[in-house]
């Protein structure tokens, strides 16, 4: 079968479908509309008991979380989308672990607070914290980059660092004061597979 | 060089600890005293700039990030300690992910809430919502494990659900109501290896 991507706009399933177009493999879509709760939805949570994207129905099996499914279709892909040298291949986790474990989640802390708290003021209180937060998280980011690309070559790294950059000026950390975290932002934006995403994620 | 481990008393970085004793790879470890806030002091920042543990200093480098950590452990180790299928190495790495920014995150809202908001009270209202956060994770992780062992043999990915999971009885979840995840818990748990990093990490 056609493996199955579950994907919302704008959300971090965007790397993986661009991992998907990078690597030219052939994919279908199916789209997921929070403004709708669908991720909630019996059917959905059928797929990804989670109730988050992205999701990836395969042959053998689904299979969950950003950084899983950015390696997986790195291995599959020609060329490989991760380091063959294992230390080079570290790095790239690392940071790929970074933006899963403290970006993404320091984020998250703006519109899903409700995950972690009941009481509408609590959230208020995350909300107002989410841009020194993200502002520190892009700091760091800057500072690790000493290339063009987070490995030595282009790869799922830099998509994953792509998607979750997008969020950095809605959560009042704009790009500017940050030269290499800019540069490689509009690098990736660049490649042909990502401009295609891009255009699926904004249209009307 | 031998590799360095910075650690801290039941912190995360016992996991990768008992992965390095699994693997019998020769370390050196240095502790870091959360209680004295050694890991805000600018020596340690100097190691790792996140200001948390676990990092280890290698001959390459320092690496951080507990999923990377222990990639980078199995992948040296005999026998390795992953899977060398790559759709089973995928399914363990969508747990460790899972493990690293879902259920160490929603554990960290009960001592480490003002990471995401000022307000006392506002970690007050984190710290209410984790039990129920960890009960939520026991459940997913009980019903995923479907064998022995995270991956179809011994792996990381069981050192560090091990870890995660010793944290949920003082979160107010005890692991009784889980057979899956208990039985797998004391399973890791009577590893000779693991056993010396609990009686370091208990130890006065
Ligand atoms: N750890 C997961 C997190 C996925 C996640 O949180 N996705 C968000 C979109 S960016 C989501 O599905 N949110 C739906 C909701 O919270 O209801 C990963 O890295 O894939
Ligand atoms: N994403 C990191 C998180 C590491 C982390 O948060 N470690 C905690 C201990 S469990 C820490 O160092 N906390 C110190 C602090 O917050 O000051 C990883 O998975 O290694």
């Amino acid at each position: 079968m056609t493996p199955i991507l579950h994907l919302a706009r704008g959300t971090i399933s965007m790397c993986v479908q661009a991992a998907l177009e990078e690597a030219n493999l052939p994919h279908r879509l199916h789209w997921v509309d929070f403004a709708a709760g669908q991720q909630r939805a019996p059917d959905y949570l059928a797929v990804n008991p989670k109730g988050r994207v992205p999701a990836l129905v395969t042959d053998r099996g689904v299979l969950t979380e950003t950084p899983a499914l950015l390696e997986w279709i790195a291995g599959i892909a020609t060329p490989r989308l991760m380091p063959s040298d294992p230390w080079l291949a570290a790095r790239v986790r690392e940071t790929m672990s970074y933006l899963a474990s403290t970006v993404h989640v320091a984020h998250a802390h703006k519109m899903r607070g409700s995950r972690w708290a009941d009481d509408p003021g609590a959230r208020d209180a995350m909300r107002d914290k989410v841009t020194s937060n993200i502002a520190d998280c892009a700091a760091y980011l800057d500072a690790q980059l000493d290339g063009d690309w987070v490995g030595r070559a282009f790869g799922v790294a830099d998509l994953y660092l792509w998607n979750v950059a997008c969020w950095f000026p809605g959560d009042g950390v704009p790009l500017d004061p940050f030269p290499r975290l800019h540069a490689h932002h509009d690098r990736v934006a660049a490649r042909p597979a990502v401009a295609r995403v891009i255009a699926l994620h904004t249209a009307d």
